[in-house]
């Protein structure tokens, strides 16, 4: 016997129990999208490695599936979206009036070790606006992340979004005589308090050429110290949003290109993950589009957000209640006289045309049989083709009530039992 | 300013217009899938290059993007999914009823030279039927995907299915004493009729030890050459499919590994292109995953489809009409009075909650460009808060008629002018 083949090591297979639950995390992402009329995009999921070392340096490499291609051009499996978007919005933005709110959902890769939560492979969804430097605009994509996290069941005391202004430290830190590469150190040393020992906080601190007392002093500033944060913050409370709201000007996000306002959306009591986050980065287009286009924006795994619906079970049971509304079959044809097979592939094909989920055994199996693959289909009715010529039996799964019909009023009693309107 | 990145050739950016019709064959192919009760399921998009060789040698590797991962892994981007339904299907059989009916749309690469209809990343939706030796399963299939072109807006002339089998054309060619590498051979010949010149196909089939006169004696056969042929055709023309076949021995499809019935979903008059192809494939399962488990399946491309869709007047009409369902916005929130802007946010997310797809200007802008943002939206009507606190103007984006109502009853009113009821 041949060997095994198995799957790759942090790549996951979805068989449909676990394509189901992706594929809720999707509809869900491209609905919340759709009120809040954001359009969609994709790009190509292999781009020159370029394209990332002009956003991220020479070490983004270290994470990348990179190669050269037949062709003899360096390619990089896409780590993130964000690259992508800033070359297609740069070629194109005068096509698009402004503000662009655009979302995407598609698959990324990252060479990393794999750990709960971390893999290889995963979907995320980005959502930007793009053209806007009004923080309305960071205001409505934080809005749309509460409301995502709102649409799969989480509630106030499940999650909360924590709010931040790099743009705020950045000034603080001017103000301290410090820039460049100290800047940025300050910046990861605030980004690992509580993670790392404090001796070793403070000794970067005083590398960088400040210390924790003032660090926590600014800190302690709280909203004060942005007024981004207090714009934002208004708009969100008219939304009746601002219980979800948590101004810590402790989240700076590890990445540089941010520009003003970063966020989080964080998990409370479960993992306490970051189950989403983005921010404001305003110059990034530039960097690598050469085009001025003010931006922000946010992206959502599906791999922690999944675990967060799995382990809360109010969210897990809207999962459920979805999965099980779209499993369903609305009826499974029964043969129960073989002479009467042509007349049910015809029944069959007229309930389909009508846009009904339709099921049956594909080949001659006893009516007891059927009744039970009916019940695995959890099918909503049986169709059943025995009895007099010319006349079905719709039995309802549920309570087995019988309704007669004649061949060609099929497709309209099974609409009319289902409390639908024709489909087509 | 820095030099411009480019996308890779073959490869798409899927802008908003583009990603519109992407989106609707996607909706379109998981829809009917539904009605035929087949479940999603979905793979890695890198596998080990090992899993395409066991199915297709090393010659596989020349149209392959593969390279050596940072774990000395040989690994490559997927070119097709049946190897990783082989390897999937095999480990995990077991827990699924049969016949597993089961289909997946996602994203493959090859590296061939590009053209029109043939890039190097492409979508294709697979739906194979594991399980069933019955040919009523192929019948299913092949009725799966009428429906799928039928659901599209196409119709009889538009495209046929040429539907063949591999499996008549094996006992013929051992009946004639020809096996092995000679009927693969003459396989391919017949493959090339009408292609390639016949003196050079008479070559092909005299060096395989049979000729031309035998090969069109054995064509002009018919379904009578083919049990399964009669058993397909009389199950899709109970369906009332029947005008969408056409039988035809000249349909043998390159790939060594079918072993019974093979179909093309073929395109009338526009291209002569293939927009479908599959068909039986017994040992493959056993052959990739070790486990005995026939197969049948069918994929069906996003590219050829899309052309085709965009060339077909009648087909195009029904994406438009989805499009422009899919684009309008339920209500353009109007903020006459900037003072009403917090209650106006307040609207904005209680209509979103409400499950409606509803824009906004995010900055205070005059009126009248409100209102053409609400036109360029598409929007159905028009949220105004001006005029009187505590109340506001609802005018249909058509004919400018007003309803007004008190701001705690928005929702309500705004579902019933759209003659919907609460979609949460």
């Amino acid at each position: 016997m041949a060997e095994k083949l198995e799957r790759l090591p942090g790549f996951r297979d979805f068989y449909p129990e676990a394509c189901d639950l992706r594929n809720y995390v999707f509809e869900t992402w491209r609905k919340v999208a759709a009120r809040h009329r954001f359009v969609e995009y994709e790009g190509p999921i292999l781009e020159k490695t370029d394209l990332y070392r002009r956003k991220s340096g020479e070490e983004i490499t270290e994470q990348l599936f990179h190669f050269v291609d037949k062709g003899e051009r360096e390619v990089a499996m896409r780590p993130e979206l964000t690259p992508t978007l800033a070359r297609m919005a740069a070629a194109r933005q005068r096509d698009y009036r402004k503000p662009m709110k655009w979302f995407s959902i598609g698959p990324f890769f990252r060479y990393e070790r794999a750990s709960k939560g971390r893999l290889r492979e995963f979907y995320q969804c980005n959502c930007d606006i793009l053209g806007e430097t009004s923080d309305q605009a960071d205001a409505e994509l934080v809005a749309m992340a509460v409301e995502v996290m709102v649409e799969f069941g989480f509630r106030e005391g499940d999650f909360v979004i924590r709010l931040s202004d790099r743009g705020a430290w950045m000034d603080w830190l001017t103000e301290q005589g410090i820039s460049g590469d100290a800047a940025l150190a300050v910046l990861q040393a605030v980004d690992k308090l509580g993670r790392e020992e404090e001796a070793k906080t403070a000794e970067h601190l005083a590398g960088a050429g400040t210390n924790l007392e003032a660090v926590r002093a600014f800190m302690a500033r709280g909203e004060e110290a942005s007024p981004r944060a207090v714009a934002i913050s208004r708009n969100l409370a008219a939304r009746g949003l601002a219980g979800f709201l948590q101004w810590d000007l402790g989240i700076v996000r590890g990445l540089a290109y941010y520009t003003g306002t970063v966020f989080e959306v964080f998990d409370i009591g479960k993992g306490m993950r970051a189950v989403a986050g983005g921010g404001r980065y305003d110059n990034l287009v530039k960097l690598i589009g050469g085009v001025d286009l003010p931006a922000c924006g946010f992206a959502m795994g599906d791999v922690v957000v999944g675990n967060f619906i799995e382990e809360t079970p109010h969210a897990k049971a809207r999962f459920e209640a979805w999965k099980s509304d779209f499993r369903a079959a609305d009826a499974f044809v029964i043969v129960a006289d073989e002479a009467r097979r042509d007349e049910a592939l015809a029944g069959t094909q007229s309930l389909r045309r009508a846009g009904l989920r339709v099921d049956s055994c594909l080949t001659p199996r006893a009516v007891g049989k059927q009744f039970a693959a009916a019940e695995e289909a959890t099918a909503r009715f049986a169709v059943i083709y025995g009895g007099s010529a010319g006349w079905i039996s719709i039995k309802a799964m549920s309570d087995r009530s019988e309704t007669l019909c004649e061949t060609g009023a099929l497709p309209a009693t099974l609409l009319k039992l289902l409390g639908r309107s024709s489909e087509i």
